[in-house]
């Protein structure tokens, strides 16, 4: 089979392994980027490999930064006595951009999910023990995402956190904003009416 | 707005200015490669550096290639008296599959596409009739694609090539292998009622 050269081929490969990019994919982008300009492709390359040397976990909260501690953690203005535990980092982005939160958080990088290999001492449960454990937290909010697996990790969390003597609580549910009763499912709907307020 | 750190920013946003990657798949590979072993989006990152440090076109027949001159063109069993000119690398690599030629290529790099702002000098033309015009060379087949663009090209090479004394080709058009004559647009059949041939 006739090949390109070799570095050309390595690229498409790699770029192949990539979620939801396929061998077509990876030669049209692999294409692109030997015909980009220098710079575009080098930055690419370039913060690639920062994003592998020079992101890790905070030290207190495991969102992704640069520093010992991410921004917010270092942010004198936010709350430590309230912690909101998130799945992923992108779980605490989504919650951020709507302003309605100021206290901190803690990402456990991912949920509890055994039957694809994902074990409690696999995500950062222990190092959110510690945090409470250590006292001035008044209150931890359970944001894991409303799935079988988010439920379980926060069941999970919530029972480690029983005798720790703080509040805990975790998010609304309901009809989404915006939604359709029509459109909602039996979950949605079962939740709407268990949750329901007196107005 | 809230924003992720700046490393993982910048690698979502120089990902999602890759042809058919918006905002939400530059996201999801970004955290993707963050969650990647080292070696697998390091090696990545190498190998884009490779792709813009290491490659560039044959000194011959512009075919990308780590050398000075690709393998076809230092292969020494290839007829080197006839030239495919094709747009793409891609193209020569399709033909290359069939395992049916045994000449050498010219890649153009494009086609003539005054709209496009891609000209003549853009592409490899001079190149292609120096080779020519040095002898040695007894045909030239034109393969660019069956379009207005690749037609136009390659009717602008022919006019070049015409006194240059060599035979000029071009690829057969027709039905499609293995494609139905009911679904064959106009064009096609067009082509494949005026190069019929005698059984």
């Amino acid at each position: 089979m006739a090949q390109y050269s070799e570095t050309i081929q390595r690229v498409m490969e790699l770029l192949g392994r990539l979620p939801g990019i396929g061998a077509r994919t990876a030669e049209r982008l692999a294409f692109y980027l030997l015909k980009a300009p220098d710079a575009e492709a080098l930055a690419l390359a370039e913060a690639i490999h920062d994003l592998k040397t020079k992101i890790h976990p905070c030290s207190i909260c495991f969102n992704p930064t640069e520093r010992d501690v991410c921004a917010i953690c270092a942010d004198q203005r936010r709350d430590r006595s309230i912690i909101c535990v998130v799945e992923q980092p992108k779980d605490l982005l989504a919650l951020e951009s709507t302003g309605a939160y100021h206290g901190v958080y803690h990402v456990l990088m991912g949920a509890i999910d055994p039957l694809h290999g994902v074990e409690p001492e696999d995500l950062t449960i222990d190092s959110l023990l510690q945090r409470v454990s250590a006292g001035s937290v008044s209150e931890v909010i359970l944001a894991t995402n409303p799935t079988v697996a988010g439920d379980g990790t926060s069941l999970f969390i919530a029972e480690r956190l029983a005798r720790a003597g703080v509040k805990i609580t975790r998010l609304a549910r309901g009809l989404p904003a915006g939604g359709q009763i029509e459109y909602a499912n039996k979950s949605i709907l079962a939740d709407a009416m268990n949750e329901r307020r007196s107005v």
